[in-house]
């Protein structure tokens, strides 16, 4: 019982997860002209983009190709867009709140199918990321731009933090079932904070005076 | 006997799509630049990439590293190029059939051998379209443009609307061996009747107002 | 003894290459303006893309997923870069021998690996050069740039004689202990001398007068 309650609530998130993941991808779509079809596929590459690199490396069946929610899902996210633009991203808050949400659950999911898939603490952390930040930097290069990631923001760093912050709990004892939600709000929060704060990297300093 | 002419028809459509693809790779690579060797790699890459990403989803060895023909039929598009240059591009309606024809091919392999696997009818026919759109994709952003296939005719929905034609021919009671030609033909008569009554998706409206 | 001190120096070489490709990733990232940890994802992918690439063609756990050591090289080449900028890349020729050493020993591994995966050998031939040379592609995907692959120097093509070097030493019966290093420095000498040189295969002529 508590553990249908339990995957119950993952479902909510990842489905919020993967809305909001395809709405940005739509979003970004939508600057460049490009048709429904181009927009839907851009949406859908944005949402299980990550998740499918994490099952290629895991050689596991990518979970899209056996769930035809997170198609659905995509649909909904471009009906969204066509009916209610205005509104919708009048509410960028929503959006980001819907997004951070779904990087930081992106990012648990991750690093347990890593786990159990028996590898190494510092190649699961790095699974989390690439299952919550690489969708973005997929839907980043198919429509020809260097991927924000790279630039702005910590996004794909709360991602790391948020794995490190699991192992820390493991090896302090905490629960599996604790672990994971204080991770994935760590997440939250490093990415929520860093925002609020306009906290950044620096950047690299140009190493290439003559350009190649 | 019937089944091996019909490999050998099947074989020499493959053939015939191979060489038409790795040519329009051939030909954008022209326009950048590129010199023989990346011809050729853009080329190869436009021809079995698709194919390739729907193995690796599959989970089998991608088919051209166990039969050295499309490296061959890749070889003799590019020595076509520099040779025919002019013969060969003022053709432009053959190679727009031939194309037509491989998408429509292509299409119908993705789909068998997804089928073949034991995935649900809409992961096959989303493999379809992979296997038939995505060689063009990857050749777009190798050459950094940004995929015709998310802006103009209809392309990738001629192979999914074929997809769809296949799986309810067979609803209705046809018989494989016809509805693979029946499916393949679709994907070549919607394609083509796309492109000469100029029929498009609408474009999406830009939702982003202030650009990221 | 002697395998134990073969094994030593493929290892070294493997992480001079590594070392030498993460370097040339976070050098043209920092053009770009990339903060710390783009720069350091660029240098990780650009090591380890080809790699990667080749082990899910070959349906193998990616190497760097049960190595660390390959994280903490590129952690060293961006340390290397924020400390010693000035003088690291004013040892422009020593990175230049480096990153050719890489490529030669990347393609020995790639080949190898294949072989012993039962492939033919002129697959094996494409994996060595996927293995050397992927990595940068996916590196100027990335970073937004075509490329530099398809349009500059002997690369790939060095990659690939000294794959089929390797198999004519087989032929002419020179045992495996040999064939490898000697192919090696072929790759090695091959694009040495064609940067020396200025040698360049021809640029393919525009074939494409209306672009679409």
């Amino acid at each position: 019982m508590e553990y249908l309650l339990e995957l119950n609530i993952n479902r909510v998130f990842d489905f919020l997860g993967t809305v909001a993941f395809a709405l940005s991808g739509i979003r970004l779509a939508s600057a460049k002209q490009f048709d429904w079809f181009g927009a839907y596929v851009i949406g859908f590459v944005t949402a299980i983009g990550g998740g499918t690199v994490r099952d290629l490396l895991l050689d596991v069946t990518p979970f899209w190709m056996i769930d035809p929610a997170y198609l659905v899902l995509t649909g909904i996210a471009l009906l969204a867009s066509l009916l209610f633009k205005h509104q919708l991203f009048s509410f960028g808050k929503t959006l980001f709140l819907f997004d951070t949400i779904g990087l930081g659950l992106f990012t648990m999911v991750g690093l347990e199918k890593s786990l159990e898939a028996g590898l190494p603490f510092w190649t699961c952390i790095i699974m989390g990321a690439i299952t919550g930040a690489l969708g973005g930097v997929i839907r980043d290069t198919l429509i020809n731009e260097i991927p924000l990631l790279f630039r702005k923001d910590i996004y794909a760093l709360a991602s790391f933090a948020g794995g490190a912050v699991y192992f820390v709990c493991i090896e302090l004892g905490v629960a599996d079932t604790w672990a994971f939600p204080v991770a994935a709000v760590s997440v939250i929060a490093i990415r929520t904070l860093a925002v609020k704060f306009h906290i950044h990297l620096p950047n690299i300093q140009n190493l290439d005076s003559k350009a190649e």
